[in-house]
């Protein structure tokens, strides 16, 4: 941490600073300008609120340097962290992995149709929630347990991976036989309690960004689960909340090559909760691995007219087997590659 | 719901938008004008979401026209909602009501000299977290259970009603002896299931605006808790996350008369989280009350250079006095009335 | 400036960034720590910007430590600044000031007829526009010369006070003799040359804050008038963007206190922009003073159904009426006063 | 315009409401609801504010339906404007467009090294600015006229496009004979008398979205421009100011789709300002062009430690050459081509 004095800050003042600091843990080291005197605190105590100094008297300014978060620093692994599934689908390396399907689980019918159509259209996940967030008490809510042996039958059949929503604590234990990858939604991305259940887990978690949270805060989060000893967590990036609303979200794009640059987890694209609308799905995923991100969450439903929840945000089957297309042409231009539908396939089962 | 035809929109387009009106709930009236169709679709859908006809061909543009809550809405209670508390303390009627205390509680002497404290200002509620959301899994977690027992224990001492934040469904029931109020953080503001639980409870509810909520989503997550029986819920602005930095949040003060307008719920200000900065504090809380607030939760602290958490933003003791004398002055201003302490107290105990 | 370097920073790197900060004039002392070596740059280089530095190989974290403005802070004039008018009103005064009037001038009949009634209330200045910007080119651009002149021949029959908004360096010329105070609107607030140009005029300078400003760019703005040797500078909030839409603009009260703390300059409120809705105007206005404004700047219209512009936004005479009289409660609680209308008439004419 | 009156709303209210529509010139179309009336408004009334109708008595809501946007919108042109200069480039054509230069001109060297560098990699513009607006006015300001010149010069020996920004009215005159196309930067989006004016000239505008200018905003400042007659404006997205300041903007690629769909004009990305930082430049000029983006707007510059302005966020020149290598990999997946640098030469001497 930095103190930096006012100009006219009496030497009573700054040994004040000074005695607080130190008080914490610091080592300070003091730089007497001409006009002002500035503390940089060397160390790393386990716990303060720089704000705390901004209101002592004399203080013009206090700047936190060291990041929060340790475990989720890139210098943590620079080389980057490689999530591996057991059947060989990795999440960070050189291939982009896409992970679609409907918005819920509605039905046998509506998943199996599904899950043979992304998997034709080279999806190695199938994507489904069975407990749904809804913000009217008035909506459909999931289908619950149910939904989740529906997921996992079709996983079985058709070698995709299984990724579904978790949504409080109580549900991990009743989700663990049936799931591949927990997914904490963005509305639980500060639920503490639950992110640290999930890095006492031995399952891969993609941890979605809250609507209003800064990249730093995504980072302290996924810290959460990293020191449980969790660390196969994926980041996602889904849009967030700003002035504009044509779109749902503002899907912040660049926070995919900023969160590659401060960290070494993985990070996937959500261009379907990223924009809300499906004819922007398509540009934004395209968007999303020209920046650089390692995969894409897609809403994608066998009909989306008659969806029970997000049907204006899933494309219909076609549009992913084209996007899947474009795909493949913007991977060289990133060094990373998507394998031929059929090829996957024959890697997946 | 209103759908807006484009200018060249043809006929089969209009009659396809018609049918999927009427299929899932409305009567419809068309409009027909020399430049464009406009679809009025009257009724009361229980699901829908109007973003699916912005999609279809030759649509303009959805508008949603009934706002999505209904118990939440001034319609229902046009009077307004006043919450009654045993000892006779009344949310929402002619006094301004105070709630004060340390974010956390940390020790017997700490909560219980904060008490005295606030009560001697003339608050009726002590605040302080027994279980504490924190953004780094490296900081001060609460008390828990022991500091629900202090809270109780101080409380039935002095009179002052207790609050104090839950997070998550299993606190619950671990928290219904100790409370006279729960507290729902901004964090879990649209934590579905915990507000369903929380509606089936009997005790009155605090329910903090999320940092990114809309005053239509805030209205909606009260929602949920009304629409499971409990009517006695409090709403609370704490600042909104913007682009402006100086303050920790940027405190929306005018949700206030707007929340007045749009429901009959009672609504506090937190100027402590609201700002983050104790000399933000009280021009912050004049401000919520001059706008017509039904009260404040504020933090205040016997010690806030020692405390564990949320230091920077407490309040010492005496300030809280000189604040409560300014509100004093404000209050007739707006119609309302606080008491005198010692009149405070009397009642109180 | 402060440089953080990483922890595994090279001693070349370091090297580097010492040189390079010696380069544009700071005195560099070094700090070296177990863990992390970090570099105070003292001393204040006409310009560079610390994000440069944060590119250097090697670099944790550049901080800017010395605000940018200079005459506009606090510390230039700590007993603050009081504009002073030829008929003796003063704004930062003991006294709070309303700025009311119509948006638009319309005509001699609107005009005079709206100056009686922000008289009748209390109010000391005129406030009205003769050039208009607005957002669609379809719509009413203002009288121009001729509403000037209406202000000017209005302002000396009552005794008011005339404040009008200038656009364009042009219009500067044109407007002096007719106007009291210069109005620089919120889309103007970083038109630096126009800035630059009402640093030259002896006539006061009221300066929106812009829709999407921090606080220290609203500083740096009122520099620009300040450097040019004008130090008569107020400053206004009137609402930011932020991803609520209920009202058009979030008001953000708080930027009141904080300016005060930041700055020297008076500061006043504009609910009418800064909210769009004449029903919350007046809660918005009381919370305004009770954070501390020096005054307030409030649309009226005789007729607001009637008025070109901002009739939405416009009080009834008889609100401001009501509203004054509220305001005259609150007054107290900040250590201001507002004259009854009778006396403020006697002064003014 | 559609206003939906309360559920309890009387006969007298809706009658009033109608009146004040049809004295604004609507045709209104009533549909009586067993809860709700609801009043459509067809036809296009010169000028109006929906947010007048919300104050009326018994009026729950007031949404306006047609675009505020006639010539801009994508209706007015569906098969999209191509902006064609005199040496044969077009934007908005089937090949992207790169516009690369230093942020500021800063000497005969700078800007024809830069030149040179920028035509070798493929860019067909050279940017540079003459006049700079600066948020201090203790910073650099421009070299001027003499900028103009040394743009022109170079422009003409290496067959580049200029373009350079336009502060104010009065710069128009002097830079028509010097630059190819006007830049209108994002403080100045609004500035609607200098988009008047631009209007009336015979040259393209390239014209920046404010950074809290909404889509329809962009749009409805486009429109000043097109309603005088000129038809050859581009727009840019440039970044808009979030909650997130780790990029110095958020760049909202996502309005790179979404004002293809609204509007027929052409849209280039500037990831230089979008981000503010060099290392983010190449993931977001991909991502533009993935997304759709018409070209880009790139800050160059020789030697970018050396820059008076905006070096933090310049790229070094053999980083756009690696930059435009990666565009032609991604071209084809949006339907576009890049040239090669040679033949770009042959084509623009």
């Amino acid at each position: 941490m930095i103190v930096a004095m006012q100009e006219n800050a009496t030497e009573e003042q700054i040994q004040t600073v000074v005695e607080r600091m130190v008080a914490i843990g610091f080592n300070v080291h003091r730089t007497t300008g001409a006009l002002q005197t500035i503390l940089a605190g060397v160390g790393r105590p386990a716990q303060f609120d720089h704000k705390d100094f901004e209101l002592l008297p004399g203080v013009s300014e206090a700047v936190r340097i060291s990041s929060p978060y340790k475990l989720a620093g890139r210098g943590f692994r620079p080389e980057g962290t490689i999530v591996r599934f057991p059947n060989g689908v990795e999440i960070g390396g050189n291939e982009l992995v896409v992970m679609a399907g409907p918005c819920s689980v509605e039905g046998r019918d509506q998943i199996f149709t599904c899950a043979a159509q992304v998997k034709a259209a080279g999806a190695k996940f199938l994507r489904g929630g069975a407990f749904k967030p809804r913000s009217s008490p008035y909506s459909f809510q999931g289908m619950g347990l149910e939904g989740l042996k529906l997921l996992r039958e079709v996983g079985d059949a058709t070698g995709l991976l299984i990724i579904s929503e978790v949504m409080e604590i109580s549900q991990i234990e009743l989700m663990l036989p049936y799931v591949d990858c927990f997914q904490v939604g963005a509305r639980n991305m500060q639920n503490f309690n639950l992110l640290r259940e999930l890095g006492t887990v031995r399952k891969p978690v993609l941890l979605k960004r809250g609507i209003a949270a800064t990249i730093e805060e995504v980072l302290l989060s996924a810290e959460y689960i990293l020191s449980g000893g969790n660390y196969d967590v994926i980041l996602c990036e889904r849009g967030i909340r700003t002035y504009e609303t044509y779109t749902r979200n503002t899907m912040d794009i660049s926070a995919i090559p900023v969160i590659k640059h401060l960290s070494h987890l993985p990070i996937v694209g959500d261009p379907s909760h990223g924009t809300g609308r499906r004819d922007m799905v398509a540009p934004m995923a395209r968007a999303s691995v020209a920046a650089g991100a390692d995969g894409l969450l897609i809403e994608v439903h066998p009909n989306p007219d008659k969806a029970v929840s997000d049907g204006a945000q899933s494309l219909f089957p076609e549009q992913l087997v084209r996007l899947m297309d474009e795909l493949r042409l913007i991977a060289p231009a990133v060094g990373r590659t998507i394998m031929e539908p059929a090829a996957a396939a024959t890697v997946a089962v």
